[in-house]
């Protein structure tokens, strides 16, 4: 049955993150709605924003296109130009390769939502624009480096 | 800028149908929102169906993986076993190759509009589950065909 009942959808919560980055993602988590119905080409999430929360460090994709339509609640983008409040409806693209950084904050008192539809490209990397850190997504594995390609975390002491 | 202000984006209409199906599509028209945005990966279309039109013949792809979410109104959902009457947030995912046809039916008195993503295959086929038709789409043309592989117009007298 195409149809998704989203009261069955796991809430996703965590972060893939390295800390300190995984602790600032608290109060964000998302539905997998395309997963839920059998979707393999692109990923569908509806992610829920509590007060306050974010929706990922500021980054961009250098591969995958990336799609976001508000769906309840406020969500402010926050861009390289500055900040912009976005209400259901509204809609945002973000082309593969375009060097702009963007994510989502909830600064209302009340949770917000937004579907964001992504290509799954393997391998993948995104680029974080206020910290020093990458990530290469390769096979479902993701290996966070430095922005000089030293290992975030791993063989240093 | 990546927010899509939609004020500006063409609203399409039309049907790239044969007759007499093309006219059957009266009152639906889409804006397509990821192609405003420079997104070429998938599409990311908010179709507009004022009260009794439908959003498409009752089709499904054989290789495009496709995702719906209503945004407004009420649109009732058409399959091999039968209506759903879906609302904002609702939500609904047709895997490629899934062969349980679907449109959407307006059967309010108010617009509804939905947001729909398709994967963008080329070569892509699609069969008509209620009609005797098929569509091979490629290269951005699309060529209609009788289920037994005839032209739907040409060359017959």
């Amino acid at each position: 049955m195409p149809v998704i009942d989203k009261s069955k959808v796991p809430v996703k919560t965590g972060s893939i993150y390295p800390q300190p980055y995984a602790s600032q993602m608290a109060g964000r988590s998302s539905l997998r709605l395309g997963d839920a119905g059998g979707l393999t080409q692109f990923g569908a999430n509806e992610v829920i924003l509590q007060p306050g929360a974010l929706s990922s460090l500021r980054h961009w994709h250098h591969r995958e296109d990336e799609f976001v339509m508000v769906t309840q609640g406020e969500c402010v983008l926050v861009q390289d130009e500055g900040e912009t409040t976005m209400r259901p409806g509204d809609c945002a693209a973000f082309p593969a390769g375009y060097p702009n950084g963007h994510h989502f904050i909830n600064k209302t008192d009340a949770e917000a939502r937004f579907l964001v539809i992504g290509s799954r490209m393997n391998p993948e990397k995104a680029t974080y624009s206020d910290v020093d850190l990458e990530v290469e997504l390769k096979d479902g594995k993701a290996t966070f480096t430095h922005k000089n390609g030293t290992p975030y975390q791993g063989d240093r002491t």
